[in-house]
């Protein structure tokens, strides 16, 4: 079809492409039509018909007035986003501490333009949340990657003492780590906050899902220096929304604002945000379902030999593979869909609904190790 | 308010800002509540009760999927722009021709990250749209500002010129201009792609207003150096919808494939705007009023003895004002908000409704000039 359209004779080679990028591909996990979709960490339950009918009539709402541009500023939804965490992480926030964007991904790119950069470094722990190199590239910002233990925790006060030494300028830290599931103490975050030169992220995409408290806690004691991101992807069952905020001193929303694109938030996205924060609870109500569920498939998982790793998120990372590529297609094979991190020996599995676990755990009988 | 919150004590002058961002401000026009807002060059009518009624049927269909990550791809609203611009170029395209994104914006970003950067160099010719020299600057693309004619007709001549001299790795070329209005016929594009050792992007946020034809006809001529920017923002009146799209050849759209976050378009966004396309025929029926309103206004003005700039846009630039600043409080005090657009004796008015523009005009008598 494409050999018909104008340009198709062109190929990538042929661009003035920058050169760090020829030969790269699409991030992104496979979109693919099976039955038991557990592969990116969505709530696998639907919004209830309360919020369905919710978004539908803020989406009314705002139509009629689609011809002109949203609040640049989306005062509104972060008002709400700031009396969201107030009320989950009990401390007190307003607007001015929190700014929202398409996705978390958006937010932590507006940190690396704001804050990294040609001849800037930000360091992250590997395995982890593997947009995060990407984004930092994408915004020219040096990558040091630092190690995990070999369980995929991570030692606090070693990773402090990496910061000292290498003085990044920015520092992300994932908790509950993704994709390897464990989160950190407030303690021991506080280590690395102190050992930080510069700006240190706390990726909180699964906080709802972790047994520890929020980094949020932190603002007061590290204002320059810390910045908590947070998305409605996951335990929100909001991922279609895309809607990623941050909490932070106002001066780091003062920050953003400088390297932000004018009108990004859209009023379908703002107000269609503001109607499932109304329904939190409702959503909410479906992390504890799913703790349980990880629970149980961790249980089921070392009944069957595998190696779970313990896990704090909607998800498990699993092991031993010899082969992780070929284990990874034989789940697609039986319709099960799950992720293969690159994570030597490993795969990832989200927490889906009980039918959806029993079918991955069926699956897992069948797996070749 | 915000002393109570935590983080309030710090100020922007306390954190690792990168250094060219210091000292700046956010870019924006005001956001303020007065009858008649001339300042955007939004389309001053409202979607019709259909395309209303389009739209939250759409959101309501995928807020049942909102749990779910969107189309990372969004095909079927890319097949559905080139739909469009086929009918309306009489160039035949397919979706591999088409990318989208969260307004033209975040397209010209995607641009600047794939094409530009570090070491990079883009060119534009100013008077232009002002976000162009801050996007480069967004993603350290070196901006290289060249000249228009005193009248801000492009030299296309003297434009080719410069490109050869200068050898920029983007062109930004502006038809119809921001916030100048002219547009500019093929022949003469022409002059200046062939000149261009890299990338032209030819940006026609307001080409459905244009009496010059769309540079989609010359993608087949140019595949590996034009992209053509589009919105839906202001002859689609979806500027809330945001919605930017490009034209180009299947390359250029895997090239940007290589930069975009993943699933930066939302499921709201991409429902929405394929049912503001549904109802393309009804809203962009409003370009010829304008259009006819944009020539009473300038005849008005002509009328009233200020100096408008010939316009093919839904736009007017007019002078001479000794005190822009003045003369554009003077119309914010009569209730009619306008845009300084920082050009020497010159504002830029939006064309409204009759009515808006009749309040404008009467507004333009009281003018100290």
């Amino acid at each position: 079809m494409t050999d018909a359209v104008p340009g198709a004779e062109v190929t990538l080679d042929g661009l003035p492409l920058r050169e760090d990028l020829r030969g790269g591909t699409p991030y992104g996990a496979p979109q693919l039509d099976v039955p038991i979709r557990l592969n990116t960490n969505e709530n696998p339950y639907p919004p209830p018909p309360e919020l369905v009918a919710d978004v539908a009539e803020a989406a009314r709402a705002e139509a009629a007035s689609l011809h002109r541009y949203p609040d640049r500023d989306a005062v509104a939804l972060r008002a709400d986003l700031a009396d969201y965490l107030t009320v989950s992480t009990r401390v007190v926030l307003s607007e001015a501490n929190v700014w929202a964007a398409n996705g978390s991904n958006e937010i932590l790119q507006q940190i690396l333009q704001a804050f990294g950069g040609p001849g800037r470094s930000a360091l992250g722990f590997e395995p982890s949340y593997s947009m995060h190199p990407i984004i930092a590239s994408g915004t020219r910002t040096d990558w040091v990657p630092a190690p995990r233990r070999a369980d995929f925790t991570l030692d606090t006060e070693r990773a402090a003492e990496t910061v000292r030494e290498r003085q990044p300028d920015l520092v992300f830290v994932t908790s509950p780590n993704n994709p390897t599931g464990g989160s950190i103490p407030l303690a021991q975050l506080r280590g690395v906050l102190a050992a930080a030169p510069g700006i240190v992220v706390v990726d909180e995409a699964y906080a709802e899902f972790s047994s520890q408290p929020s980094a949020v806690e932190l603002i007061a004691e590290f204002p320059a220096k810390l910045i908590v991101s947070r998305t409605m992807s996951k335990a929100f069952a909001f991922a279609g929304g895309r809607l990623g905020y941050l909490a932070a001193a106002p001066a780091v929303v003062d920050a953003l604002q400088l390297v932000r694109l004018p009108y990004h938030l859209s009023r379908l996205t703002q107000a269609a945000a503001r109607a499932a924060l109304r329904h939190a609870d409702a959503t909410l109500g479906s992390v504890h379902k799913l703790s349980a569920e990880r629970d149980r498939v961790v249980e089921a998982l070392l009944g069957l030999g595998f190696t779970p790793v313990p896990s704090d998120a909607n998800f498990v990372l699993f092991g031993r593979f010899a082969d992780p590529k070929a284990a990874w297609q034989s789940y697609l094979d039986q319709g099960v869909l799950i992720r293969d991190p690159g994570i030597e020996e490993h795969l990832r599995v989200s927490i889906g609904t009980p039918e959806e676990n029993d079918a991955f755990l069926e699956a897992s009988k069948e797996i070749q190790r």
